[in-house]
């Protein structure tokens, strides 16, 4: 086990009608509100008319339309909101799009230069408008986490930076928001939440028997919840395994004391920045191919452990039977989600590889990831994904 | 799932060597340390000596001698050593006793009036001083929890507060600390880590798949590692992975979502009070004879997943068979582990037990635990524990 360090300091309030907190959460820092939010359907939902009524001693100044891949330009945009109304703090309402895009404009108000160095060079966020999140999907994490993926879609680029000044201090999550969120989100959404723990999950270190047992339930939470959600969207059981799974599968738990660099999300970054996919649906086409790739003599029994203790298939003595199959589940689950499985139904072909492995590799650390991946090992992984 | 918050922003430094962050740490907080540990055994491992290298420009108060179950007097006795001292930062070296202890130090030298109220009235806390830890012992959490037991001998009283101003600020877990755990601390600590969990795991919620996943991981990693940490003390593997199972076992993550009060901890807490007992040790008697007491028609089905989920236990039909052979693999895992598993054999009689089982009743929230217990229920508990 790598030494760590695990800061989780975000206050999470859960349930039902947590919204109550608002207020008091919101009275801690201040008057005035930047709230964030993305095409509109906390309006439709109503968690639009319930933040306006709870806050209506603030003042709120609104950046919507905030992208499922959120632009530079959007947050410039609420940079200089932020300046113009002397925001004290930034309410983002949605899912890890909008929490994403809110995290960059909290501390790019506190950023003199281009907001753009600050996603490329994380090391210049010295300081950031306290954040509070209103989760409407399952998926990215973002509520408990200090990351932010921001894309710039003229040079094409996909950009995770990460700060604790970014940390969220508070996040409202009730389950019955996730009540409207569409089968297709949902089932992205799940995809997201598992390829975070996978990433985590799938590393060199042997020793980290608490994180892999908190990876492998959380793992089996999606597999059980999801088709659920998909069934019965308003069943709140599922969707508050699948919300609590989103915020602990990447809030520090599954990869403290591992060091690796991810695989398939530096990937799938370069799908979505040439082609503005859906973020859990990359994710979803790409891990399947990516285990089959890597599986090897040395990372069979990884892939044993994985299809014993999540998939609770039997050993009957191949490893490379085992494995497979849990690969295969994997990929069959998110099938069975009715998420597109070939890039081809994304209408995605070869034009790009070339240039998408190479970012991949450039600017994912993927030499650093479990099983080192060159140029090359990309565009097979992207070829087996058409 | 009940609506629940998770609030766990305790700063943790998890790994060898660690101990070099304390500088930055306290230099966060000022220049006044109160350093609290216990019986000298940080000066036989060389912890003590790190601390006063590391901390040279630092003056350095001791709150020494700090007992196994810690006293009112000794809190009282740090309090007042702040106050004279003008003490900037409360530093606890130790295992939960000297943590718990330092809390309710930092949290007295906030309050006007007698220390014992902030134990038996946690509203009374109203602020603290802030409180970093160094831990030695892998067994209560309290490095990263908003709990502390305190005990006054001259009523026969043993009591936890909880705030979340008593919370450390950060916490350096180093597992190498733990190479000079004796094997009976190691047991009784292993002991305590699990009945946290099992405190929160027998739930009447049904619905906290995620958090009962955690807790099944968390109690396979005490079962796995505790029998290599008493063969092989120096093992990092199994002290990495019972240091971090402490902390995550009582931080929020098992509990969350679900509201009874605990059954086990009320009664051992009278055995320590009359008894100044060993906490794991009388957590590890009462626990199996709890668990047989209350088995019946309702909470068979939470013992079968206990069984199967933890144990590995096959499931050949009868509930009740599984049941019982998961509690008597409960039992034997203690008695494995050397922990003498009779009252008697620490010269506990009925004496006390009507008193006891009053106590236990008043102070503990038995009657909203998952099995309400009245005071005969304990008492038989007692008596099946002799």
């Amino acid at each position: 086990m790598k030494n760590f360090n695990f800061y989780a300091p975000t206050e999470m309030f859960f349930g039902k009608g947590e919204i109550k907190n608002l207020p008091n959460l919101i009275s801690r820092y201040g008057k005035n509100v930047l709230l964030c939010y993305g095409g509109g359907s906390i309006k439709r939902n109503g968690i639009y008319d319930s933040i306006h009524k709870l806050l209506k001693d603030c003042t709120i100044i609104e950046l919507s339309g905030i992208e499922p891949n959120p632009r530079i330009e959007t947050v410039e945009r609420g940079i200089k909101l932020c300046r113009e109304h002397n925001i004290d703090v930034v309410l983002a309402a949605g899912g890890g799009s909008t929490i994403d895009c809110a995290k960059v404009v909290a501390a790019g108000v506190c950023y003199e230069g281009d907001a753009w160095n600050i996603v490329t060079n994380p090391s210049k966020i010295k300081a950031a408008l306290p954040l509070v999140t209103i989760l409407t999907l399952a998926a990215t994490g973002s509520e408990m986490d200090p990351y932010a993926v921001i894309s710039n879609m003229k040079t094409n680029e996909k950009i995770g930076t990460e700060s604790q000044y970014i940390l969220p201090k508070a996040s409202i999550l009730d389950p019955e928001y996730l009540y409207t969120v569409p089968k297709y989100q949902t089932a992205a959404g799940t995809a997201d939440i598992m390829s975070h723990v996978i990433e985590n999950y799938f590393s060199t270190e042997i020793d980290t028997f608490v994180q892999d047992k908190i990876s492998e339930g959380l793992l089996e939470a999606c597999i059980k919840y999801c088709p659920v959600a998909l069934e019965d969207p308003e069943n709140y059981e599922a969707r508050a395994n699948l919300m609590w799974a989103s915020s602990l599968a990447l809030n520090g738990l599954t990869g403290c004391g591992k060091n690796q660099a991810w695989s398939c999300h530096p990937i799938e970054h370069e799908l979505s920045a040439f082609y503005d996919i859906t973020h859990g649906v990359g994710l979803a086409i790409i891990t399947p191919r990516w285990m089959r790739y890597i599986l090897n003599d040395k990372t069979v029994d990884k892939f044993v452990q994985y299809g014993e203790n999540v998939f609770h298939i039997q050993n009957t003595g191949d490893k490379f039977t085992v494995a497979n199959e849990a690969i295969d589940k994997t990929e069959q689950f998110f099938k069975d989600c009715k998420i597109p499985m070939t890039l081809k139904e994304l209408n995605i072909d070869e034009t790009h590889f070339e240039k998408m492995a190479e970012d991949a590799v450039k600017f994912g650390g993927l030499q650093y990831a479990y099983v080192p991946l060159n140029k090359n090992d990309v565009i097979n992984i992207l070829k087996e994904s058409l």
